[in-house]
């Protein structure tokens, strides 16, 4: 089975998920969020995690599903406390219902989803769900973090590290290693894969902020330089402020303030100073290297190699789709 | 051990509780919600079920204040939701706060309650955490329809005894269960203190309804005549619609429409309505017929009759305290 099907059977097992009919106006949001599509990569890499080590993937499958469902309520938490409108090109669910209805189905998807995963019939289930929980916490510190970095202008590219490792980074981590605890595998390969799941969610971080300034129109899904429009501090931007010379910084320094501009002016004057810094090769740099670190961490997992190398590749075609 | 002396453990626990000091605007209003006090009810329902199997009420401690901070967790977010600004003479953390550190902290608080219930050592964990994720579920059930009635003015008496099951009783009958298995006890005795806790929950209930009306304003700790201010289709309203002939009953409604009535002349109105048709006597006597039932379902656990007496009392005294 490769990483196609298995994508294939995600879909299909959170499309014959069972909701209770009423009350409806709890069920239905949930429905619909879930329907939104996705990447799905969390349940997929759960499940490519575990089959390094076993075949029957039907076995973790609600386990799989139920932290696609988590994922999903942070979203719709995020998106409300964002005040976002959009998700997946329809309207997020305080949009489309409203703030309470966000909310409370948003506690009730989080509820579900920790009911699932501790409801596998596996040995290892305590040591799974434990990971679970203490990974969901972690979450809420990173959202916290980020909330916190929007109200702040100096923020330390340490800091910034640690929010996307917290906020994103910790539950690719989480996967993989689920996976690998459900397989059976040995402590020194759970770590390992945990650890390799942190890496490739920092890069996938630093790829997204390096294609909000860089990427494709066409595919990258979202508007070109919306983090720039709304001064976010990514990888870019406390790169070129460290880097900056005094007047470099002072003129970013001022088009971060400036209320008057034109979107698109602005945007192209932060781009134009981060040319100028060569900050876009400087995250493609550290792209790389999260990668490469990755990569060896990989493939000091104790299983055949054609089962890593199947898995690196998954991850390897994710990076490429949109550059 | 009495419950006096639980109670106080149960109060050592959560002041004693450790969170992590970062970051600070999410653990903050976590610290402040648990610190406002209570009658801490669910944890020692829960301690002195488990006590009429086992003595060593530390052993589940952790699970005990879990169920107290996912009890808060649901205060918060149902706070929110209902626009309350003060809970237990205090302002609420959306008032004190933001709305953003309402929803986030009151995510953590849940999965912070997931993760100490399920942290509890003992083999029957399994069973006690899958029934707190039930429960849970359910108590957003309840909080769903509790928002829908608000809504509607055709509720029936028997939409509202399951919504008030959901959205308060399960959680004590849970509280009492999961005592009951950590305890050990045999599946007749868990389903039995289950269904004894619904029916205290349902009792309690109905006598809060009772109170809201009927209740010593230097006691009860709310404003008398709150719900009827709202509208809130309590027992008492929805059987005074029921029972009411055709020009009593256009009058009811005529008021629950007022806008121009002062607040004191439709309490004082509605409550001659209910004292005509003998409403209080009628939510009075459901209420003392539910609780014969819990005290019947409590005489056939099989445990000593000592300690069965001892949990009676501590019921008798919750429900005597503020009559």
């Amino acid at each position: 089975m490769n990483p196609k099907e298995i994508l294939e059977k995600v879909n299909e097992a959170i499309s014959r998920k069972a909701y209770p009919t009423q009350p409806e106006g709890l069920y239905e949001p949930i429905k619909y969020v879930l329907s939104l599509g996705g990447k799905r990569i969390r349940p997929v890499f759960m499940l490519l995690a575990y089959r390094l080590y076993k075949e029957n993937i039907d076995y973790i499958m609600t386990a799989a599903i139920g932290l696609e469902m988590y994922h999903n309520f942070t979203l719709l938490h995020d998106d409300l406390m964002d005040k976002a409108d959009i998700r997946r090109g329809k309207p997020t669910v305080h949009k489309k219902w409203d703030a309470n209805t966000a909310i409370l189905s948003g506690d009730s998807m989080m509820m579900m989803a920790a009911k699932m995963i501790h409801s596998v019939d596996s040995p290892n289930n305590w040591e799974a769900t434990d990971l679970f929980c203490k990974t969901a916490l972690e979450i809420g510190e990173g959202q916290q973090y980020d909330m916190n970095f929007e109200q702040r202008d100096d923020v330390l590219l340490d800091e910034y590290m640690e929010m996307i490792r917290l906020k994103t980074s910790v539950l690719l981590a989480c996967a993989f290693k689920m996976g690998a605890i459900y397989g059976g595998a040995n402590e020194k390969d759970s770590d390992l894969l945990y650890r390799f799941g942190e890496k490739i969610g920092l890069a996938f971080q630093l790829q997204d902020d390096y294609l909000d300034v860089y990427g494709n129109p066409l595919t990258f899904g979202k508007r070109i330089g919306g983090d720039i429009l709304c001064n976010k501090k990514t990888f870019l931007l406390i790169n070129a402020l460290n880097l900056a010379d005094a007047e470099t910084k002072n003129r970013l320094e001022r088009l971060l303030c400036a209320t008057e501009i034109q979107p698109e002016e602005k945007i192209k004057a932060v781009t134009d100073i981060y040319n100028q810094l060569e900050i876009g090769a400087l995250c493609r740099q550290k792209e790389t290297s999260l990668f490469e670190e990755a990569r060896q961490l990989l493939s000091e997992v104790s299983v055949c190699p054609e089962k890593r190398d199947e898995l690196w590749q998954f991850v390897e075609n994710l990076r490429n789709r949109n550059v």
